[in-house]
Formats: C-alpha cells, sequence, structure tokens
C-alpha cells in the first residue's frame, strides 16, 4: 500500500471516524483504524459492534493495499504534521511509514482481515433532510434520553415519519422532548429507534449546512449516508412510549416569558437549590404563578433563594414544584426569544414551546412538595 | 452591614481573592470571604494560611458591618446576576442578603472574629516592575519549579536582586530556567525564594499591563501590592542553589534553529517517546548533530520516529539523549522565532537562549542512553 494525500483532507477524514473507535475491548483491532484502497480513493473505517463509520477520501493511490494501525496514534500524528501532502505506505516489516517533509514515523499494524464486517443492510425505509436540520433536532431532544439501562428502549431517540413530517422523541421518566420537522418529499410512515450514543457522534460529524444526509432504516440497523460518509447503527428493540397521549393539549396557567431572563433566573436559583442531582429531585424549586408575575424559589441549609418576574399570565393561580436542571436542559437549546409555559395542576406536567411555533414541546413532569 | 456596588467592580475583586480560599481546611471560616466596610470602600479578604489576598472596592456603603460568607456560593451567585447595582446586606437573622433587581438570595454567614489576621509585614527591601514584565518572568521559570515536597525550596523561585537587576530562577534537578530583567531604579541585593502556588496565583491577578507591583520582602514573607489588590505569601526557608555555577558558558557543539520548527517536531516526538512521564524519563530522545542538520529520534514498541531539521550547527558533531518534554516546556514559552541550543559532551547539559537575547536561558540535563 502506498498513498499521497493533502493532510486537511486526511485529518477531516480521520476526525469524522475516530468516534467509532472502542474504548474498552477485549479486540485489540477494534482501537484502530481499518485503511483500505481502491483505485483513487482511501476508505476509513471504524466498528466498535455497535457504530460503524466509514469515510472515503479521494487520493493518489500508488500501490493498493490493507493495513489497520492503532486510532489515537495515528490520528495525533496526522494531526501534529504540517499542512502539506503526506506519504502512507507499509514496510517489508510491515509496518505503517507516514512520512511528510522531514518527519518519518513507522508504527505498529494489525491484519486487516481480522477487522470485522459492518452489517449489510436491506434498506426498508429512507428519508432526506438537510444536515442542519438534523443538527436541530438532534440536539433539542438528545438531553431528555433516559440514563437507565434497564429501560434500554429509552436510551434512544424515536424518529417517527408520519404524514410527512418526521418527529424525533426522548423521554426519561421526568420529562419529554418532541421536535417535528415538515418532509420535503413524500415519504411512507415508519418509526425507528435510534440509540442515543449513535445520534451523539451523528451529530459531532454533520455539518451546520444546507447539504443533505440520507437515513435509512432496516429491520434492525439505520444507515446514515453523507458525502464522503456512511454511518451504520444497530436499533434499540421494543415498544417506545405512545408520546401523543402523553403531551396534555389543555392548560390551566399560561405564562408568557422571555426565554433569556427565566433561563438566567434558573441559573441562579440551581446554584442553591442542587449539590447534586439526587438532591435537585428530592429539593424542588417552587414555582408560584400570580396574575402578572411569576416567583420561583427554593430554601435548604445553605440558604434562601427567590427570583420574581413580570409576565403575562392568563387562567387560574399555581404552585408547583419542579427540578430546575430539567427548566435548564429546555432553556439552553431554545433559540426563540418568547416563550410559553403551560400548566394543569399542580401534580400535572408542565409543557415550554416557542411562540411563535408549534415544532417544539417540551414536557416536564413535577415534584410533589413537602408542606 | 449594608453597601450598594455594581456587579462587575465587585467581580473583578472577587475574582482577584477567590484563589486565596482554602480548598481542604479543618477551619470553615477559611473557606469565606471576610466582608469588611471602610467609610467608602469594601474589603474583600481570603487567607489559607500559606497566602493572604486582599481586595478593596470603592462603592456606595449605607452600614457599616463585617462578616464572612462561603466563597464559592458567594462568588457564583455574584456572577450570575444581571450586570447592574448590588446590594448587599446583613438581616435580622444574620443571614446575608444579596438583592439585585427582582432576585433576592440570603447565605448563611460566619463569625468574622474568627477570621485569623493576614500576617502584618515589616518590609526590609522592595522593588517596583511593570505587571506585564514579572507576568512574563513567571510564565518562563515557574513550569521548571520542583514538585518534589521532600527538598521544599526548590517548590519556588528564586527572586534574586543583583546589580540593579532582577533574575527569577527555577530548578528541579533536571533542568534551570533563569529570567532576567534590569531595574529602572537603583536597588539594594536582596533574595527570597517564592512559593511557586503563590506565584501562580500572582500569575492570575496581575495584569498584561504597564501598570507597577510592588514587591516587598521581610525575613519570611514577601508582600505583593497592586492598585486595589494586596497578596501577602510567606517565603521558602533553605539554601537554593548557586545558579551561577550551574551554567556552563562554554559549548562543544552549537545549533542555530527556528523556535517553531523544532517545538513542532518535539511535538510529534513526543507521541511515540511517550506514554507517562515516567517513561519519558526512562526513554529519552536521541539529539544527533552533524553538519548543517540535527535528527531527533526515539524508537520503542509503539513505532518508531525520525525528525530530521536543516540548521546552522557550529563545533562537533554530537549524540546525547534528552527528555523531550523538558524542551517542550521551554520552547513553548519563547516568543523569539531563532534560538541557539548549545551542547558539551552527551553528559552536559544543553543550554537554550533566544539568539536575540541573553535574558533567558534554559538549561536541561541529558539522560544516559542506553547503548
Amino acid at each position: 500500500m502506498k498513498i499521497i494525500c493533502e493532510k486537511e483532507k486526511l485529518l477531516k477524514g480521520i476526525n469524522s471516524v475516530i468516534n467509532g473507535v472502542a474504548s474498552k475491548t477485549t479486540m485489540p483491532v477494534l482501537e484502530g483504524i481499518l485503511i483500505e484502497t481502491n483505485e483513487k480513493e482511501v476508505k476509513l473505517t471504524t466498528y466498535d459492534l455497535e457504530i460503524g463509520i466509514e469515510y472515503i477520501i479521494e487520493c493518489n493511490v500508488q500501490e493498493q493495499g490493507n493495513t489497520v494501525v492503532n486510532a489515537i496514534m495515528f490520528s495525533e500524528i496526522i494531526r501534529k504534521l504540517p499542512d502539506t501532502e503526506i506519504t502512507i505506505s507499509i514496510n517489508s516489516n510491515n509496518l505503517l511509514e507516514i512520512e511528510c517533509e522531514g518527519s518519518l514515523y513507522k508504527l505498529a499494524t494489525m491484519n486487516p482481515d481480522e477487522f470485522p464486517e459492518l452489517p449489510k443492510i436491506n434498506i426498508d425505509n429512507s428519508i432526506e433532510i438537510e444536515q442542519n436540520l438534523l443538527k436541530n433536532m438532534i440536539r433539542k431532544t438528545i438531553f431528555a434520553v433516559s440514563n437507565e439501562e434497564n429501560r434500554p428502549i429509552f436510551t434512544g431517540c424515536l424518529f417517527e415519519v408520519k404524514n410527512n413530517k418526521l418527529n424525533v422523541v426522548a423521554v426519561d421518566g421526568y420529562r419529554l422532548a418532541l421536535k417535528t420537522n415538515i418532509l420535503n418529499s413524500n415519504t411512507t410512515n415508519f418509526n425507528a429507534v435510534i440509540p442515543g450514543k449513535t445520534l451523539n457522534e451523528i451529530n459531532k460529524i454533520i455539518l451546520d449546512s444546507f447539504d443533505t444526509v440520507k437515513i435509512g432504516i432496516s429491520k434492525n440497523q439505520a444507515l446514515f449516508e453523507m458525502e464522503n460518509c456512511k454511518i451504520v447503527t444497530r436499533l434499540l428493540e421494543g415498544e417506545f412510549l405512545k408520546y401523543d397521549n402523553a403531551i396534555p393539549s389543555n392548560w390551566e396557567t399560561r405564562i408568557r416569558v422571555n426565554k433569556n431572563i427565566i433561563q438566567n433566573c434558573f441559573e441562579r436559583i440551581i446554584l442553591i437549590s442542587s449539590s447534586s442531582i439526587e438532591r435537585e429531585k428530592k429539593y424542588p424549586v417552587k414555582i408560584s404563578i400570580e396574575i402578572g408575575k411569576v416567583v420561583i424559589s427554593c430554601t435548604n441549609q445553605t440558604g434562601d433563594a427567590k427570583e420574581e418576574i413580570i409576565v403575562e399570565t392568563e387562567g387560574k393561580n399555581l404552585e408547583a414544584g419542579f427540578n430546575p436542571r430539567y427548566f435548564l436542559d429546555a432553556l439552553k437549546v431554545i433559540e426563540d426569544e418568547e416563550i410559553y409555559i403551560e400548566f394543569g395542576t399542580n401534580i400535572s406536567p408542565c409543557v415550554i414551546t416557542p411562540i411563535e411555533n408549534d415544532e417544539y414541546k417540551y414536557m416536564i413532569l413535577p415534584i410533589r412538595m413537602k408542606e
């Protein structure tokens, strides 16, 4: 094998595949990048048996060949080389040689035949979406994915295609995030639950651009295809929440508030309410709504905090307890200037939506307050 | 106590004193900031029994008083409040009240009488120096301070005033860094060894400005005085190295090299040579100098690395082993474009100096290489 490639192109490929490398594994070959040449291109592949990532780089292939090299070491060396052409070859001792100006590095290689093949996918359904839109959908929902492995289905996001809309939904038993986007072409309805871990990786790889990504779904796998890059992931199996019924459609109390102002209030009050997540679940902040104002307060041994905001209110007065962290998670990803927060009783969930559109809904369950 | 103060001023004061707060202590009052009013100003003080920091803020004092409040909680709340006037007072329950627009926070306080007094200093000798110059002197030496507590004198930097020059010296048994600056006024000669920890704090507080800092030395203490801020620290006791004799004044081999080029070579080769500092000490890189070029190389089970640079050489050919980390530490803080590296034999130290001036010298001991 011998290839000559611009550093920048090579590094872009490495950066895309590096997160597919297994971190704790008994198979050293999974800590490597599979490098394969094919005519005038080189393909980089990583696979941790859950997520597989392939990236194709056009380059000058002088001699065909395949090898596997430790991903961390290879990426660090390429990253630090000067911004020029790099020659990569295998020498007679089966070491990978990296040459660039006055630098020559030789790295141990592994047998490419031991690198497991990525699963073959027979795509049943697919959609295309702009990368920036997918990025936004992931960002607005991923934080509400459950960390609890005892109900694995909720450690992923539901991708639901229905009536030419894509709904992405995450839920962890305490809150639910739903982001909707209209699809441009007519599409068959389908569902798939994609692991949160995969979506985090995809979010790193896709760009804030109008380029599209094609999402293909088979029975057990999903495939995300971009220009040079393919990502294969297993799907989560099980029954996802019927989220339609979970989100209240009526409210008893509603406030309209500037997003940044209430976000700042929660960021301050959380200093008092929390010293650990466990505490936040047990010691909620109290939200009190009277005509024309909302007061957020909490008291504990550290001190005492009260935040008062003048807002537009509608409906009944209300007092209810909430985990302020759950508010902050959503407020941080909302770009809209103004939001509605809708409440039912003090034991029913509240719902946050931007006032300008209903393509994002975020629901939080209250916490019963000690009297 | 009741004061009204602009957030920005208050936060600048808190940021300056916060690093004097004790982190692990059996005296909770040392985790606090002492807040004292005095006519039209408020003084913030922190003291961990080694370093004491005082900062004075002009503000509207409506009622005199003193208190101590947990430093972390106080600073986090002030940091997150809006950028406007903040009212701070003590209520009838002895809680510190922080009021700002719609926000009201109440924090537990501690007894100010329990806060230990900062040591009184009778200054024997003093100098004045621009803050940016002191910052530069600290930055160019502090990394060579020893971490080994069994020889405490080397965990600090020597501040030596001699012939109207200030020399700052750090040494850890493997390398030595010396930065010199000419002083503007006639000054009596003196010596003091200031703890590395204190210098790190001072470096965070002083600005990259032409404002001066006055350094006063007593028998056991040093005092750093700036416009609003005073820092008191104990001195280290013991005999510092006679560094004059340690730095070789002759060389057998000398190279003149672009600083960035050789720094990049070391940054790459360290990827191969090191997986831990312990290994770096045991497995040096080899520096080979022949007419017109220097080759830096190393081999171990990870791989094999060779960096070749075309340089100006003078004197004999040479092969010697060095810890690449020690080169990088100094190369990172040198701003000059070109440097000399001077060598003696393969068992004598090498010396790095910028070619344009001799106000910085950095010496590294070699490592004996296995044959």
